[in-house]
């Protein structure tokens, strides 16, 4: 859909980070008249809801420098270059969890900040998980503590506001509705 | 929580927008290496579930430059400097929808992207919905349309992938589940 498309005048990348990139994009209005967008373009990213064979959901607390705390949420990661976000579902799973599973599946994906950034977040289920041998650990500067609930514990964390990673929120209410969008 | 704590080492500017900030620290790992961060810092927003006193939620179709095409989305707005989040909701509600409400209610709060980004997003609740006569209309770089639908229509639209913005998945999920979270 473009309805009210912008259309692009002028468009300047301030910023090539390891993650994201800043654009500067100057536009036409529908009415003719111009305004400036600023844009975060990232490469898109994973998140997966896994699940261990008593049907609890697998979740990491890690530190979180943008909100200067440490928060709980479901393994996730960024798109490499070229890489399957299946794949990526799974490496991340592996590395941040120690856990596999032999059928990722994707359930459905979601624009997490459409306001200012691109970011697309693929969410995949990994059902029955096991422990990997020897599994892969964490990327070098990444620090993570496991915690296993059940989806109405996890349910409770939400609202109690000790879940507060939308993303996060999205896969327990996803689950927990899951027979509808069957 | 400060688990797995990342001390700035520096924190550098490079970019003070309109809406966004773009900053990047180096921290100081809890192994004691270092690593840079990058991250956006955000004011903060609102996001309102208005229901029509049929109980039909409204929605708003605009064109998001950050994606390159026009998505349906709950209405939304960031926060200005010293205005109320609650004030904030109803101002954003008026402006997109012309619609107003007695007695909005904070639902939930939460992080969009807390890798990159330090966005907070407060969820309302706007029951009972009526027409404000002479409502105040959009900003005027801001074009949007009205879409009214049952919750049962906008799950749908989750599931057939019409719907991929997640704050106002979140929200869908969040009111068919209320009788959970009361």
């Amino acid at each position: 859909m473009k309805k009210f498309e912008e259309k692009t005048l002028t468009s300047e990348t301030i910023y090539q980070g390891k993650i994201i990139d800043l654009q500067i994009d100057e536009v036409e209005l529908p009415n003719g008249k111009t305004s400036k967008r600023e844009l975060i373009k990232h490469p898109g990213a994973v998140a997966v809801i896994a699940l261990t064979p008593e049907g609890r959901i697998v979740m990491v607390e890690q530190y979180r420098k943008a909100l200067e705390k440490s928060i709980v949420e479901i393994p996730a990661g960024k798109l490499e270059p070229g890489e399957e976000p299946v794949k990526t579902a799974a490496r991340e799973l592996e590395e941040e969890t120690g856990y596999g599973c032999e059928n990722l599946r994707h359930l459905i994906s979601f624009y997490t900040s459409p306001g200012f950034a691109d970011e697309l977040v693929h969410l995949y289920i990994a059902e029955n998980i096991a422990r990997i041998e020897d599994a892969r650990g964490p990327d070098e500067d990444e620090f993570v503590d496991l915690i296993e609930v059940t989806v109405e514990e996890a349910l409770n964390l939400i609202k109690e506001k000790k879940i507060y990673d939308a993303k996060t929120a999205y896969a327990v209410q996803y689950l927990q509705l899951q027979q509808f969008y069957k």
